[in-house]
């Protein structure tokens, strides 16, 4: 979609997810919603003469020529109390691909435009009704794998990171408006804040920052599910580990979004926290030149990882590659499962022996027995997945303000403008030099909230949406 | 879903299709369906007391706790006047799987039960708010594969094969009431039917089923879609044509329904016509007693299609294997297809030539050429395939009211009743001995419509449905 476009004209999509169901609906936004809708329902009272807004009126959705189509369900939102704050008509059908696009043709038949992704909640945003972080947080609800990352978008949804954004933007104005009354009336009798009130003001502000983007890190994997890696040794078990794991936990239905993958990527729910397996197995089995380049990117997904399962053959000495990768990424990464523990008692390889599992023990890694094949084991080591990467509390709170990528991105950005003014301010920096950095935090802050919001940033968020929201 | 269970409960399902999309809904229906509603809903007007019928409320759907799963607009829809005749509600939310889900969970919190394939639809025929053909017409609407198929459904959805049929078992329920008289009253003066007079009646109901059993066939491939089956030798060209067709045409989305398959099949969309075009190539060349097995399906699916296209290479003789099929199948069944005509052109064996495509001809097989390779010919080849299966009228009209395969067959039942109850007033039997006949058409006649039910024509109607129907 591009972002320049009127939005003087009419839009229209299916609204529901594609495929069969019980209901489909098709949605309309815009000045021609209403006259559209009049023209494509026709009630089954006779006493119909218009809508009554918000009503579901129940009749039959009509083709551009009069025919019907499907009995139907239809509702007129007026501007701009409805979801795009623009006159929205939708007809609640039933949910047959069939169906919804015929109905879909009948309208723009009627000389609607076909809706772009996310074009409903642009609308809504450019109309006001919703601030940026709240329409990121419309796809992000609907992206949500789990309950927990649907409260992280939900607390968005109602608007909390929005006002917090603006309250720190509106703290970062006030001084702004002190600095430039001392500047222009510098030999006026007007009380002038002295510098480190001044620097208290902006490291506040500073700190608040931080902590939201610290409770980005927090929510991320909650939102985007935890990237946890098998790696290790070809016969140490591993496609058998994320099979007895996918068979344990119910597998999460969603694809995860991403392109090809030359590596085995699998969702499971640990109790609420959304965990993204992958198997670099198949990778490390394949020949020459395309090994080589499978290594390094399995290396590199294990760089990536919140969490690297490394896992071994409790009966065989530790290899030195593991150690080498273990050592690579340090014990907080790592997590060893002691694998096929159910044939390794009284085995020569114990904890004890130098050259088998007890080295990583030694070396302080955390290591969980366990036996892919028995399920023995597999229980404590989800636990600790989890615990490991969301510590030992429960899912995010309602009230928890956690921004994401683009937001978090953003904060850090106005927290290096910040650090720097602060850093000018203890320079003794004369104060007509210190407003640039002043005005580019705002800035910031308000490209987050979409107060500023350039076309590229608009394009960038709309184009993850599906169509028809 | 056991069609004795309780109605008096209050059941809840996800009612538009899985996956992500703008909105998704949640439906409750039943005597709790207001109170749940209640529990779980927060408006966003600080002044809301209660729903307003068919009024949409925006605000927060919440958990059982009381905390805010998502936004959404809540609908309560007071029985009868509502889809199953019963209270419903609708929480209509953001469309990601998470959020139904969680919705749908919150719902089953409070005690309402989860809905079985097609409940509400049950319940609807239960109550009375649709007949059967009604009921059975919903289902179709959902799966119809192009809008000649909606169309088809639209009709009985209407409840026009419904009033049709009662209509007939109306005037056959007059009839009896008339013999009833003549068995009650023999020696009355009451004015008693003559046979001839009955034979005239019973007649008329019999053409007006036949009438609509004939609509049953003309209608099938345009629910269904036409069964079109590739057959010829391997080098024939088939997978090529299959290509060519369906590159041609635009693919329908949806999956058609069925088992584990051993062909290759595809659907494509004639100017409306769906069609499943099945190339049996892979099977014949398989091995020894696996590939007999294959022949035999083969075989077997050329018997059961609405076309077989008889692929030939137009540069080689015909293979006996071929003339052996189409002669089996005759004319009416098969379409002679002349691939390879890019390179035929001045080739030994052209149609003149006994061994060569000719032998169609000249045995009354309509043949049509084609280059698979080139393009050229198909979109004639297109042509003939619709008009040999639909003829050449358009797609069926809004009105024309046409029976399912349950309801055809049913009619059938009835016909030969009706058949059997004309042979025997010509033969001269009495009476009382007539009404058992008229008896068995009118039960079949109520059965279609649903008046008459017995569990199992229920249990194997709704258990096609999806859930949330």
């Amino acid at each position: 979609m591009q972002h320049n476009v009127s939005i003087r004209d009419t839009v229209a999509a299916i609204a529901t997810p594609p495929g069969s169901g019980g209901v489909g609906i098709v949605r309309l936004s815009g000045p021609q919603s209403r006259a559209v809708g009049h023209r494509l329902f026709r009630s089954s009272r006779p006493t119909f003469e218009d809508f009554r807004p918000y009503m579901l009126h129940h009749g039959w959705a009509l083709d551009e020529r009069g025919e019907p189509l499907d009995e139907c369900l239809a509702v007129f939102m007026p501007g701009p109390g409805s979801y795009t704050a623009e006159d929205v008509v939708e007809f609640q059908c039933h949910g047959g691909p069939a169906v919804v696009r015929a109905v879909l043709a009948a309208v723009l038949a009627c000389g609607v435009r076909a809706a772009g992704p996310g074009e409903f909640t642009y609308r809504a945003f450019i109309n006001g009704r919703l601030d940026l972080t709240q329409a990121e947080a419309v796809a992000e609800m609907i992206a949500a794998p789990t309950r927990a990352g649907m409260t992280l978008a939900q607390t968005r949804l109602s608007g909390a990171l929005g006002e917090r954004i603006a309250e720190l933007r509106s703290r970062l104005e006030h001084l702004r408006a002190q600095l430039c009354v001392a500047v222009d009336f510098p030999e006026d009798e007007v009380e002038c804040l002295a510098p480190d009130e001044f620097s208290v003001g902006v490291r506040e502000v500073a700190d608040a920052v931080r902590a939201l983007i610290a409770n980005f890190e927090r929510g991320r994997c909650w939102r985007e599910g935890a990237l946890t890696v098998l790696a290790g040794q070809v016969n140490a078990g591993k496609s058998s580990l994320m099979n007895a794991l996918l068979g344990r936990e119910r597998a999460i239905v969603t694809d995860i979004p991403g392109t090809t993958r030359d590596y085995l990527e699998e969702a499971v729910n640990l109790d609420g926290l959304p965990v993204r397996l992958v198997d670099t197995a198949g990778i490390r089995e394949t020949e020459d030149a395309v090994e080589r380049a499978g290594l390094e990117r399995s290396r590199d997904m294990a760089e990536r990882a919140d969490l690297v399962l490394l896992v071994v053959d409790r009966t065989r000495p530790v290899a030195a590659e593991d150690i080498g990768l273990a050592q690579r990424l340090g014990p907080q990464r790592v997590l060893a499962v002691l694998n096929k523990s159910d044939l390794a008692e009284g085995h020569a390889h114990e904890e004890g022996d130098a050259t088998g599992a007890g080295w990583f023990v030694r070396a302080g890694f955390e290591t969980v027995r366990v036996s892919a094949r028995t399920g023995a084991g597999l229980d404590r080591l989800c636990d600790r997945i989890r615990e490991r990467v969301v510590g030992s509390g429960g899912e995010p709170d309602a009230g928890e303000v956690v921004p994401n990528l683009r937001q978090s991105q953003a904060l850090s950005q106005a927290l290096d403008e910040l650090c720097a003014l602060d850093a000018d301010i203890a320079a003794g920096i004369p104060y007509d030099l210190l407003g640039v950095r002043l005005e580019a935090a705002c800035t910031i802050l308000g490209e987050i909230t979409g107060e500023i919001a350039p076309a590229d940033v608009l394009n960038s968020i709309f184009s993850t949406f599906c169509i028809g929201k």
